[in-house]
């Protein structure tokens, strides 16, 4: 604190609060793994250990800096910033776990659109007053989210009413999902102009790397390695730690895997209002949705078909189809309002929860 | 009116003609109800009984001002303003007429935001020219607004699209309504920091109280009583009048009691529009469904259970939640259009009137 | 080009292109329909023709300028204009088309909103970067065009989702054409005073008339008689080609008849764009899903029944509403973001290619 030059070294405080806390969590989780101990502690701790090795991987990522040069760093920071919910979902469709991987997307975007928004509107609110959303930058990536958003729900929409197309649902999801990356594609440069508040950094604060290179790349080279063995106790512990809880699979992906999977991020984003850099936040925020619009859900889809997993189509149950189009629509509007206030984060988490209920009785 | 110092009189002009007429309609429908006169006449003045007592009480509540402290006069002016709508919803739920009330709440929404708000802009249009409306205040109450009624019709969208919810509607019902009143009290100091434009007045224009809180009150208390015996017998005559007039249980909600128990407000609202506040007058429009939303609704449903009234939940039919839907919606984008025209308050009314044709065929 | 003052010429290089080209396409069209020859050919030349017969009567009612007084020019430009589409839509309707009609009119506000939309703010951005919307005009017209065809779509979801409406699809039908219809007569005197870019001129480039009247007339009426003929050939040859090709009829209709009933006024709102004038472009193509829920749809009803052609209601197949819904938020979104940019048109277009896919399996 005080008066140390803390830029100059080379872990700051909170790099070295992640590096501890995620090496205990990953040999608390996997003692309790592999000596079949509860489940529930097991769920705990595995879960912890993602959401930590999911942050330090988008910290190496950020860390690499531009030093591949812009286009590649680009393409590397977006496939690999999304590696760990990556790994989550592919063993959790490997475990046969469809319905949740889809209830953990929809409550990837619900919990940014409202419970994260709602609480970085609340805690920046009570600290700084109404404040500022409306640039026309932070539109732009309302309007591409809400673009992508309603792009990856017309599938659910042609399956539920529709009935000509509900027999094809596995090759419409495949021309969605291609067309979704070809957009992503097409989006990858722009956002990489526009710098990292585009679709490349998911909540760092803007700086110079302090790392050097090989220490970024050992960094991240470990922590996803980790992170896939780590998702992969996760999902083993989800199942029977759900059960003993009595919690239903849709809740469970809805509310709990998309919470871990996003915490650290979602952190960033409540810190970064409660500093007062209302529209940054805001803008991470509704980046992560564009996210999983544009990247993982599409490559869901096509991974699943080529590997063989259980089959991963963009049909969602209609209940996450309106609860997406609801949090999108607010969210929509709310960047449209230009300004925000405590009263209205508070709704937003009051709306969070009264849907969450909803997904109670799975 | 010329030259006579009206404002240091106690009664103003408007004051003396509500009293009166109030007092001849209020005889007139006990006349109609103790003697089982015709149904359709005892019906339309009870109807006008109930609109000028709902202006009574409102006037009563205005001219009690800030006399018992900031805090508890905005609680007591919530309370008491809604208090004619909700003796009229008790008196309906003890006759069993659960879809009346329903239809009226929704009726009550859909009126303000369509058919008043469209015949301020038709109004303050033809008289005034375009007209603003997009201070940063009047957006904020209109997110409020979006958000309390979406989460009030998030209970009938599990209900219709998530069988799994559907057989919880009671206990699902009653969290909401804790949850949004919940909000309404966090909603209280603030409205009452940001002025009368806030949700506790209902749109009187702002003046220092010209009554003695002794009358104030005495009007208050006496006003009140009459409206709970005058529900009463609005409640009896609307079955046979409705029947008389084969006129369906959902229409007469919809439109006849939602227009009845909020017609003097929506009068006021016009009257602003007319003067060329435009902006006042929208804030007065939208501010009413959000009372709906966060005080009416909720109550209604924990006093249907304490009291053992007919269970009422908030899962409304599925054509009342989507012309809800509708109608926020097109409120929303019509107050971020930041103007308003007479066109578009002749569209809004255009729509008024094709929704109320759907109901007609019950 | 250059320094020739084309201005003064009698017909320009574009009338000439358009002339020529639909002489020849009229000629080929016509043998094809009469010695029953390869009916994809006769469906490809019909198409072409009465889309160059459409900008035909489109190029003429704009010649024709305010000369019979300003009123009496608006309705004329307001009825011929949407000439072509009524001919096709009557044609089709007496041949028991009434899926390719409605699918049509709906495939006509997509192809608008999402595609040719999309288009323009491609064309737009790429050359000459994000361009701005905003103007407070554009927001009126996506106000009301937002506003009329909710009006239009709302007798769909009476059907769908309220049982007691259904029976009565008819005469609501009939009663919501009548209000659309008095809504477009309150709008036309409105839309003429604010200038052609109004309801009125579909696309032109505002300037003087260079056709004397009497050209303008002789060819409105040559190329209005034409396109009744041709309208007929190519409904005929629809059935027949489109089995050819294997596409049902639903998405013959949302896309082929929609696109070539609007190609050339298409082309317009596209080379605007291209031209820098985005503001412009933008209100063409924003009213003409307005015309269609104002004028063409309200009137096929009322003419269907007058003249006893296949009973003609405004109840949508639940998809058809579903991508109109989704068509006109987006819609109303961008131009409440204020600008533009290519990535928003590049992900409209991929909007309007995952919808057309979704009636692919008809």
């Amino acid at each position: 604190m005080a008066t140390t030059p803390a830029q100059q070294k080379i872990f700051s405080k909170s790099d070295l609060t992640i590096l501890i806390a995620g090496a205990i969590a990953v040999i608390c989780a996997g003692i309790f793994y592999y000596f079949y101990l509860n489940p529930v502690i097991a769920f705990i701790t595995s879960a912890a250990a993602v959401a930590l090795l999911a942050a330090l991987v988008g910290r190496s990522v950020e860390q690499l800096g531009d030093r591949f040069g812009p286009g590649a760093t680009g393409v590397l920071q977006s496939a690999l910033g999304n590696l760990p919910e990556l790994f989550i979902a592919i063993f959790a469709l490997k475990a046969g776990l469809t319905e949740v991987v889809k209830a953990a997307l929809v409550g990837s975007i619900l919990s940014n659109l409202l419970l994260v928004l709602g609480l970085s509107f609340l805690v920046g609110g009570l600290k700084h007053g109404t404040q500022k959303l409306g640039s026309s930058r932070a539109r732009t990536i309302v309007t591409l989210m809400l673009l992508s958003v309603i792009g990856l729900a017309i599938p659910s929409l042609a399956h539920w009413i529709h009935s000509a197309a509900a027999p094809h649902e596995e090759s419409f999801s495949l021309i969605v999902a291609i067309v979704l990356l070809i957009l992503f594609l097409l989006y990858l440069p722009a956002s990489l102009k526009r710098g990292k508040a585009g679709i490349t950094s998911e909540g760092g604060i803007e700086e110079k790397p302090r790392w050097p290179l090989w220490l970024a790349v050992t960094l991240l080279v470990i922590a996803s390695g980790l992170a896939a063995f780590v998702s992969d106790w996760f999902v083993t512990a989800l199942e029977p730690s759900m059960k003993a809880l009595q919690i239903s699979d849709e809740f469970a992906g809805l509310v709990i895997v998309a919470i871990a999977g996003n915490a650290i991020e979602n952190v960033v984003g409540i810190q970064l209002a409660a500093k007062g850099r209302s529209e940054y936040a805001f803008s991470v925020i509704i980046n992560s949705p564009l996210q999983i619009a544009l990247v993982l859900a599409p490559s869901l889809v096509i991974i699943s078909q080529i590997f063989g997993l259980a089959i991963f189509t963009l049909v969602f149950s209609p209940m996450l189809l309106a609860a997406m189009f609801l949090a999108i629509v607010l969210a929509a509007f709310i960047s449209f309002d230009g300004e925000s206030n405590w009263l209205e984060g508070a709704a937003l988490i009051a709306i969070y929860i009264i849907i969450a209920t909803a997904f109670w009785w799975g």
